[in-house]
């Protein structure tokens, strides 16, 4: 491993990268790529615009492909094995673990996953099969089956003997997995047992049962929350008794990322593994499709104004006034939404809390509203020199904060409820309740009171 | 370690706990807690409304606080240190790690930190004030100093005997730390190194030079980027060359967490921390303080409307269709600042690609602009009967949407050079400006060219 480089230095290559593809100096290139670490390339190549992205996966020597393919978002991994040929794909695959091949070869083409299938020796293609015989997002699919098993009946210093022969073990190796002669599960000898405990002893006698282990179909989500709740390094995967794997914390530190990237995203249509770089079309497309969702609820809102034609077309400060209140409800709702969505994907809210956060939320609603629509009446009254005026859209500031507070938290129960992910819709729905009982509150109240 | 429960399980024994609190049950409550890790019970503090989550607290065995005081988020903790007296905390201070000590006791009261901090032997209080002599989010203050460090001039076999004589291995023991007679900093002996290798070799012959190493003063997130870019496990952490503590990704997890957290939670005005179930007092006035912000921005809206208010009493069709220009506008420009601001925390924008980036939102915005403007001319011209008004709204659209894309790059950069946060201010300043170019393109036009 070459010298570890802090992001300063970093950003510092980057520039000399940049200048090179600029200059298309590809000896000049190539000398700044040797001494990069794969992630670090992996790193540049994220932040490269198409064609220099391009230029530069072409000048990396072949040998890294492998780990960094395994090692860049999805989006961005599918523009490189664009740009590569079947025998290079090929020679990338056969350097690849076996995790990581399944989660490549399922973006491929028909005839390039076929021809990569068929380079693969026996036992990697079985490996192969059994990893893709469980569902994307499960610990079967994320497990990697080069682990070191070992028999409970021998003793420690075969185990060591054993070792010194076989030299280096498989990377981040913590402990080794003990199984019967069927290949049943029955526990873990972490390394350090091997040098704290006398080598006379037998490992059935110093393993640990391991209650740690991971189903083979639990879904990545829960093999995160799993790994954070016990602090966990690596766990075996197992399926019907049988040791299928072992999952280690490098793998699911990409999930939690991901988790958590994935809230953001979604909540403007976007997906977590997002390209920065992607071509104008492909970006342009995506985009579209949320505003085009969101024309449907800003027609919505629209015609709820429309309604009051009349009204507006008398006292014209209420159309001025109007964006006020809807834009409050909004924010004071995304408040409420986002504390819940969090809470949801933490697994912090379930049947008997619900009923103490929505009373929560409903306080909060009341205190806010009522602070605010004071302000705001007076800020109104002031302005317009018509206390009616003040008085409307004081009573429908509460309305909506308090209708807003209530939408923050039910409309992600319900969304989950009926199997749909609020973190992609729940904003959009919230504010198309928020905007209509906005203006139906402030201009109906008004054209009760005010006409 | 007990069993490992899933998350139904989890959510099943929830219940139970709830159950039992709700009937002051303390015996059942006892029986239930008995079987649970201190991660399963951090997660049930974390999901307690906070007279339950008392209950539950003084229910639990005082030997599981150290854990799980290091487990629970930061604001949820401070409800139960509030809950805790001076022999407890003092208790439970004896059994914690150094780097979780340093990160409770800066949120104990004064007199409560002087009482534990006196009850420290002299060793503990040293590793504390080194820890504490770093700034808060720096490698220094997240290390552990419980390490294991070996001198280069011994043989392997003298290890193994000398770890066989000292037992337990501290938890995530990864390899051990090589320095010499003035604590300089030599290099990382793996742990596997030690049973795979012969016995005889001496230390400093297997001994890797170890580029992973951490400057003390390096920021927590720049921690999480070089464990992810490098996947690593565990990093020494040095000062002036000398070993002062290791930094496990168990650690690192909760920070890349929190990273991304931190962008959805404060977009809305909120800690990435924020406890769920706080009371209502202090979430209301957290969440009043981003209320207060966005209501000068609804009124600079609300006035450059007023600027037109002879305009839209002359056509209230205007105050009709208004809100679709400003929400359209909205949302594109969110969609924009979202992946600017995680591509700026990714690391993945700088010099070089900004202009690149800058063009290809340009090209969004006018291709979306133009088609969005087609369809909403289109409506808006079959709703009200008038070519003009569709024409208006249209050229709105165009420049609404151009300019939204713009912003969505440009503001986040700027605030990151003023110094500010993007992720807490970029989406006030983004719709503020995408509102006032909304509502004056749109009202402007047409008083220019309808009236």
């Amino acid at each position: 491993m070459q010298e570890l480089n802090t992001t300063t230095n970093l950003n510092t290559t980057r520039d000399d990268v940049f200048d090179a593809i600029e200059k298309q100096d590809a000896a000049f290139l190539k000398t700044i790529i040797s001494d990069l670490h794969p992630g670090e390339l992996a790193d540049l190549l994220e932040s490269m615009p198409p064609k220099k992205r391009s230029f530069l996966w072409e000048n990396i020597p072949s040998a890294l492909d492998a780990d960094i393919l395994a090692e860049v978002q999805d989006e961005v991994r599918t523009t490189l094995i664009r740009d590569m040929n079947h025998a290079e794909l090929i020679s990338a695959a056969a350097a690849m673990e076996v995790d990581d091949l399944a989660d490549v070869i399922e973006d491929l083409p028909e005839e390039m996953r076929t021809a990569v299938e068929d380079s693969l020796s026996d036992s990697i293609r079985e490996k192969l099969e059994t990893n893709l015989s469980f569902e994307e997002d499960t610990a079967g699919r994320l497990m990697s089956t080069d682990v070191v098993t070992i028999r409970p009946d021998v003793r420690l210093e075969t185990v060591i003997r054993y070792l010194r022969w076989r030299g280096a073990l498989p990377e981040h190796t913590h402990g080794f997995f003990i199984v019967d002669r069927e290949g049943q599960y029955l526990g873990m000898l972490p390394i350090e047992a091997l040098v704290t405990h006398d080598d006379a002893v037998l490992v059935g006698d110093v393993m640990q049962p391991d209650n740690n282990c991971l189903e083979a179909t639990t879904s990545t989500h829960e093999v995160a929350q799993i790994f954070e709740r016990y602090n966990l390094i690596s766990a075996a995967v197992v399926g019907q008794g049988k040791l299928l794997g072992r999952i280690t914390i490098d793998n699911v530190l990409d999930i939690i990322r991901d988790n958590a990237n994935h809230t953001l995203m979604s909540g403007v249509g976007l997906d977590e593994g997002e390209d920065l770089f992607a071509p104008v079309s492909i970006s342009a497309k995506k985009r579209t499709i949320w505003l085009a969702i969101n024309l449907v609820t800003a027609f919505l809102a629209a015609w709820v104004i429309g309604l009051f034609e009349t009204t507006i077309d008398k006292i014209v400060a209420l159309a001025i006034l109007m964006p006020i209140v809807a834009s409050m409800g909004g924010i004071a709702g995304s408040q409420t939404l986002t504390i819940t969505i969090r809470g949801l994907s933490l697994n912090q809210i379930s049947g008997p809390n619900v009923f103490w956060l929505a009373r929560k939320e409903f306080a909060i609603g009341v205190i806010n509203g009522f602070l605010w629509a004071i302000v705001i009446a007076l800020l109104a009254w002031a302005w317009f020199g018509d206390v009616g005026i003040g008085l409307v859209i004081g009573a429908a500031i509460i309305v909506n904060l308090i209708v807003a507070a209530i939408s923050g938290i039910t409309i992600p129960l319900i969304l989950k409820r009926l199997g749909s992910d609020p973190a992609v819709s729940g904003a959009v729905v919230l504010t198309t309740v928020t905007d209509v009982v906005g203006f139906m509150s402030f201009l109906g109240l008004a054209s009760i009171y005010l006409i």
